[in-house]
């Protein structure tokens, strides 16, 4: 292919996709806790989920400190610092979640959690399968679509859960304050994925 | 009035005058939901602001457009994108409300509800009649001053009713937390434009 | 020490010590609250506390104000207001917590929340200690560390607050409600000084 004259940028593809790769660990933990039988089950899930995110941490400094310290880069600083950070708020969201189930001892789930956990292990999905396509900056439109449709219908599961949590006939509050807590988190976590795929959007719409 | 060097100001003044014409439009809405006599009417209600509110996207959206393709602007870009999101602002919080009467299925409201959203309208009506002034830079520190003081007696409002939820005997939990739910969503409409009105007052200090 | 260029620059270096003095204020505040005997005496502290919120607040303008006036400034102007607004931020979490229990008129408390103004009273005091070292940028290291290593201790307290908060049997909702939202209020001024020690980190690495 010739000389390169950006030898460095390599590096920064595979960080992208090296970060998005604990998203599905993250959701695969979330899928897992929901599952789970016992709450010592649940407290090592949460472990592990919080391991996830420390390798989260570890993938974005390393990205931010190769902006930092390279000359060149292969899109904007500012834009490349965005993209981490959007993809480590979404780990964070989902190791959050998985926090408080063990916290909080929850060990039985509105029905609607396991369809806003299912919409996040795809968001996950097609958010590591777009990530090498940053190289080539084609085909992104597809992810962007596809997460923004994905996110809408989070938005629609969340507000139908909300609606049954808080008008159920002789809920106990303190169980209906716990759930909430939960499905808020799993919401934000959806809406982090949409931030991730409107950084990309921007960032694809700058440079073609 | 002579030759104009920048005739494509014009634009930006209406453009803010018609996102500030969604304020109007949303505390109307507010206003009746309150008076609303059935959870259908409510759910309509909440339906024509979600309306309102995407039209004032809408209005954003154009905004910025107009921003990011003007070579001349009347005042900074920045202070127009920070002026046009935090109107925007307004009107979500005022949605969001509206949306959480519905949502939660409220029918009763804290007698401060009412007063809150009086407020509010008083709010919209001023920055409505306060937008055309910006051609000008004239006449402006009575709209943050007016604006202050509103903000000022709505968040004593705010903090009377906490308290009375709070404190009320025997006061069921799930409709404390519905209810502080909708009270701080419409407090942070009112911190919204409060948002509003710095903006202004550091754009009118900036082009004296 | 010879002529010096920037005798105007001693002014921050002061102005920051008067505004972490007010974080030592704030912190004495919260620790009487938590002793008061009757709701006269907690809401007398709670407008005391509101006293040094507003003092804490004229020494953020001031700072900002000299910051914008001055044409050289001892590091960037952009830090100097970080700094400012972060340690601003760490008075108005002590001043809502110190709020929210005069308001919810909380008289018992969960026993964390003794644990956790401690920490915070801690913290206030190694911020006041280390502003003055700003100045030659020195020594500044123990600081972020010794804040770092609190906020630690601080929310693994706060984490075992909410597991018993909300896993004690018989619990009343509203009560949990009230204290929940004053461990967080209480958490967020923790993670307030936690922000205080990053922005002052990062000053001492650009300018080392």
């Amino acid at each position: 292919m010739g000389f390169r004259l950006t030898p460095q940028d390599t590096g920064f593809y595979d960080l992208f996709s090296q970060s998005a790769a604990h998203l599905v660990e993250g959701a695969a933990e979330l899928t897992a806790i929901l599952g789970a039988q016992s709450q010592e089950e649940r407290e090592a899930i949460a472990k592990r989920m919080d391991e996830v995110e420390t390798s989260a941490d570890e993938s974005t400094h390393e990205l931010i400190r190769k902006v930092n310290s390279s000359f060149i880069t292969p899109f904007d600083r500012e834009d490349i610092h965005g993209l981490a950070s959007a993809l480590d708020d979404c780990v964070d969201h989902m190791d959050a979640a998985a926090d408080l189930v063990a916290l909080y001892r929850i060990d039985t789930f509105p029905k609607g959690v396991v369809k806003q956990v299912e919409i996040l292990s795809r968001m996950a999905e097609v958010t590591v399968e777009a990530m090498p396509r940053l190289r080539s900056m084609k085909d992104l439109s597809s992810f962007w679509i596809e997460i923004n449709r994905l996110e809408n219908s989070a938005d629609k599961a969340y507000r139908r859960m909300l609606a049954e949590l808080f008008n159920a006939e002789g809920a106990d509050a303190i169980t209906v304050m716990k759930h909430k807590e939960l499905i808020d988190e799993l919401e934000a976590a959806a809406d982090a994925f949409e931030t991730v795929a409107h950084k990309v959007e921007s960032i694809a719409v700058k440079e073609s």
